[in-house]
């Protein structure tokens, strides 16, 4: 198929498929199960491929995502949410648990009895407790007071998890994988004090991927280490080659003598963590930094490299390949031999 | 219609009603002509709106963006972009210009020429110039050199534009506008001096609006005025009451001791300016800020105050809400009598 238009997201199959197979064997080599988060690429093509390779099973945020995973054949969800389920929602759950071996996330509980009263036992549950990043998530030492509540109004509680998002910091990587065994043993131990014994205690963000700890953790869920991104380029996590997508962009101006894209935040996501150097990186250009970004310009710096001639083309990747992936409606798969149109299906389902 | 799941985003149709038509009154007052950017809805419910009140055509980012608003009958489109042309789009652009009037940006002689070898004398053009925002557009006093180079390759250089973006800053408001108003007499000056008669002197940015010089400019091109968003609350552009578009949000954990939403990041955008003091704000809770936003969590700290129950509904708005309504394919629109979906026709048409 010959080229779309610019900006667009063009996925390295070769590089991809390097990252889905390496991911898979490291988590087979350490025993634990590899359950990816596929809120990262929302492609079914994708998800097929980590199965192929390996995956027990793959790991949404919304119920909308699971809707699409299942109805394209994965069997085996993880809604990694603190899901306020109501009647409708629950509708839509049960409807899936018809179809898939489904699991949700629960952080407190309250959370959990209205899980359980509105699910009963045909819906699993895990209990999320905190490990260090403050966003959901309960204080790991009171999982089994969320998890009884749960249990007593019907729900499975199959054990639990946390996400180690303080990964995402300079320096930041070992320490949170170190918190996230730490939080995960302590929850596990407060069910199993209980009486609750966890068959499933899960963590894993890409970041900390390496350093996890596997005597702990029972499954793995990280998202981002099919594609990575500037972020993991700048964190360190991984090298430039390992980085599978990128955007490519038209230089549409050289004002200021800079050199101005047609990639904005519109395409590239408009994410910039406090450690980022800009707002995504040039590959070809790795001293260059997009100094400015609005919706459809990015403003590059190129530390006083030649500018590219006008009307000619650059890849971009972007800061945070989540929410760049979330904006198109397909990514270009570059095969070797041509591109291939791979719908993102996930995309834009919040709820 | 019954409210869709949340996260969803939703609009006040009379605070909207009223933005439309006090912006177009105030154009209509001053005697220049209004041409509102439609990046920010890309809905053409709100765009026959914006006619309906006397809008002199539309201001459009993209040829695809042009494409949806020609096909829904909006007949007078500039795309305020320097567009690169190259064979595949000038065959887009000029089957555009059989059914509308079609304008679009340049800013080097190099572009310039380039537009006018594609596309002759069937589509117009304005030669963008930089007011102080430092991305795209020339200097103002070399603006006859790109429009020569347009005439001389056989486009019609109608004019000249800029869009003054350094409006978004503390205090910059009225600095901006006056910028916007020197730079376009000098470049509109260098035209006549190089006998070139600019019928179209365009400008303006939402920010910038009440202070823009329509003793200089022909026409205004705001777009975020129509919702407003939290950016333009905390410049100070508009109060409260003026914003009629907010994301309606589900309590999902009070993990923490906070407020954590499901309106994250793939609902609301990651923008966060420097000057912003989080990630969206809250209407009704006006001291609380969201501290940290994932593409599907807002981690909010209410400033003390009681924390409305799990399950309960919150409405936060959007930082930027133009990369907010790109996220989704509905706008859920209030009546007053009910919920009444409008298309977002023009999300994701970045080419």
């Amino acid at each position: 198929m010959s080229a779309p238009p610019t900006p667009y997201l063009r996925v390295d199959v070769g590089r991809l498929q390097v990252n889905i197979d390496s991911t898979a064997a490291r988590a087979a080599a350490a025993g634990v199960a590899l359950r990816p988060h596929v809120k990262t690429h929302k492609c079914v093509e994708i998800a097929r491929r980590q199965v192929a390779a390996g995956a027990a099973g793959i790991t949404v945020a919304t119920v909308g995502e699971a809707e699409v995973f299942v109805e394209a054949g994965l069997d085996d969800v993880f809604v990694a949410y603190p899901l306020w389920v109501d009647e409708r929602s629950a509708e839509r759950v049960l409807a899936l648990a018809e179809r898939a071996r489904l699991t949700i996330g629960v952080d407190s509980a309250e959370g959990a009895a209205n899980a359980g009263r509105l699910l009963g036992d045909r819906v699993a549950a895990l209990v999320e407790v905190d490990s260090g990043h403050h966003r959901s998530g309960g204080p790991p030492e009171r999982a089994a007071e969320v998890a009884g509540a749960g249990i007593e109004a019907g729900i499975d509680v199959r054990g639990v998890f946390t996400f180690p998002g303080h990964s995402y910091a300079p320096d930041g990587r070992a320490a949170a994988a170190r918190d996230e065994a730490r939080a995960l043993t302590v929850a596990a131990a407060a069910l199993r004090a209980a009486g609750i014994e966890p068959s499933v205690v899960s963590g894993g963000s890409t970041p900390s991927l390496a350093d996890s700890d596997t005597s702990v953790l029972t499954e793995l869920r990280p998202g981002v280490y099919v594609f990575n991104d500037a972020q993991q380029w700048e964190l360190g996590t991984v090298g430039q080659e390992q980085i599978s997508l990128s955007c490519r962009a038209t230089v549409v101006s050289h004002a200021g003598g800079r050199l101005v894209l047609d990639s904005g935040s519109k395409t590239l996501g408009a994410d910039r963590a406090g450690y980022a150097t800009g707002y995504g990186r040039l590959p070809e250009h790795p001293d260059a930094r997009i100094v400015q970004l609005s919706e459809h310009h990015a403003v590059v710096d190129l530390a006083g490299a030649p500018l590219p001639a006008l009307g000619s083309r650059v890849d971009v990747v972007p800061n945070h390949v989540c929410n760049a992936v979330n904006l198109v409606d397909d990514l270009w798969a570059d095969t070797g031999d041509g591109l291939v149109r791979w719908p993102v299906s996930g995309r834009g389902r919040n709820s």
